[in-house]
């Protein structure tokens, strides 16, 4: 049976299976399953994260769409992004780069302008990686070290019914971006729709954000958008053992993302839906503790926070707003080259 | 300027030095430059060791060379040499696939078995990873994590003039495993030199016996020899600021080798000098501690040890039996694409 008839989780739940990779054990509060690793050994004081995600151009990026400054901060931004799920600060970012050998030198200059910018912005160290030659396509892997106090940290599977279900910022946005980018090109998206283009090529990881709502200590469960909420509600969900159910009115869609669907001929909440690489954070807590978690987000950041609908207990779907219920749509998945 | 027109070790010189990643800092007693970067935040009786490592097919492999499961083996391998390199033990290991959508389940289920029986056997554990999807070739990238108590880390840069060279088993077996593979293809390799070709397919990382030169703490500078003495022992002179004179005739070739070479029409000496990937550890002694170093490391361990030269205030020399001087012939560069 071929990867592509089988389908990314799946796969990864195979190998997880046949391989005893854990899910946790000593010394590992979080293994294989969640947006990244937690090692404990070391201080009692501070638990080490680390987090990989391998970029293949042609796959998840193309040269015509993306700028080599870009998408050297966007290859941070992802990795970073998974600590920022786990309630963690970014620590050392190790690069390793597969380039093909008629690569011009300005271009991975550039490329590791943006990435270093990007792990500087968030406080990481490059601290090593290994330089490679490819043959036909580039390929970039990272891997991104963080830390936390282990009383902070916030894992995928602590949501429990009943629980209110929160996103930061309006998803779809990088979504919208890549349709226009592909539609348009590069240079009349970049005038018309900086923000949804920027959320594409320049997106922003929650640290920041992250950090406030470990804090709080009020949320149970958490991780990045980086799929869709389509196809990552579902992933938070099998993890915490519930059901969810959206409210569709609830999702907050943005104006620029309105009119790009407008100009693309698509539905907006489909593509708020079903895109990914917003690298919001998605998030499970308590309705009691809602008006607090609000209350010390807005008065610690201008990101908008949304409740978008509740934790059951099982089943999927989204409610409209004239109360009929249909299924979430999924995201993207690696192996059956699908993105709706 | 091409990235081929560069040459790998120029073109990591001129990222570490424009982008400022630091080959040491506060809680980084090893960054970029060394086989692995050393983290010491955490517990103050252990640091943590972090390596990376991509491998590339039609670069780094061919399928038609090398079976899955020994392919899982090496890319845990290759890595886990790293972590050798210092002298620490394995703990970690975080694994990025980017394979092609129609790659058969069963070459990523052997592919696993090889990888998960290496990690294994060295004592690492599986915590995580990526699954992508490539279109052309697939990509492997592996990142290994390892422990050290800070006395006993060994990095590169302790080599002083006078000092011995010393090299663990013998070098050259991987590039005359992989000579004759090209040549005669798997099968007949198999029964002929079953040794040559496990080394280049199934690559013993030097654990234990870096565990044991370790703790005896007489080992100023080590690395392994992942692009072959010609290329690696440059590496270890520059970060330590010394030269090495190496006697040919104190090169230890198997008498496999001896016998690969006359049937490939190729120089033995010229194999194991330029030959990579045999993951041998190479180490730096006062000679005045050689003796103990030889009878602890030959008590613990049936793997041979040689002292093949020494190190020179500058200069990088073979010296034949007859006195006479020549050039190292340097090892794999990335990207100039040769082997000699």
């Amino acid at each position: 049976m071929k990867l592509s008839e089988i389908g990314e989780e799946k796969l990864i739940a195979k190998l997880l299976k046949t391989h005893k990779i854990p899910a946790s054990a000593e010394y590992l509060p979080v293994g294989a399953g969640d947006d990244a690793a937690v090692i404990s050994s070391g201080s009692a004081c501070s638990y080490t994260i680390v987090a990989t995600d391998m970029l293949s151009e042609g796959i998840d990026y193309r040269d015509d769409i993306i700028t080599p400054y870009y998408l050297g901060w966007k290859s941070a931004a992802v990795n970073i992004s998974d600590i920022a799920a786990m309630g963690g600060s970014p620590t050392w970012t190790l690069v390793s780069l597969g380039f093909k050998q008629d690569t011009e030198f300005d271009y991975l200059e550039a490329f590791y302008t943006g990435l270093t910018d990007c792990c500087s912005k968030y406080g990481s160290v490059i601290i090593g990686g290994d330089m490679n030659s490819v043959i036909n396509e580039n390929t970039i892997s990272i891997t991104q070290m963080g830390s936390i106090e282990p009383k902070l940290l916030i894992r995928r599977s602590g949501a429990e019914p009943g629980d209110l279900l929160f996103v930061t910022g309006y998803i779809g946005q990088s979504r919208a971006g890549l349709e226009l980018l592909f539609k348009n090109g590069l240079q009349s998206v970049q005038s018309k729709y900086e923000t949804l283009m920027k959320a594409h090529i320049m997106p922003i990881p929650r640290v920041y954000e992250a950090n406030i709502l470990a804090k709080t200590k009020m949320v149970k469960a958490m991780m990045d958008v980086s799929d869709g909420l389509g196809s990552d509600l579902p992933k938070l969900c099998s993890a915490s053992g519930v059901g969810a159910s959206v409210y569709a009115e609830s999702i907050c869609l943005s104006e620029d993302l309105k009119r790009a669907a407008q100009e693309l001929k698509l539905n907006p909440l489909e593509i708020a839906i079903s895109g990914g690489e917003d690298f919001e954070l998605l998030f499970a807590a308590a309705p009691g503790d809602a008006a607090s978690i609000i209350d010390i987000f807005s008065s610690s950041t201008d990101t908008p926070l949304h409740v978008i609908g509740e934790f059951t207990e099982n089943g999927l779907s989204i409610i409209h707003s004239d109360g009929s219920k249909g299924n979430l749509v999924s995201g993207w998945d690696h192996f059956h080259n699908k993105n709706s």
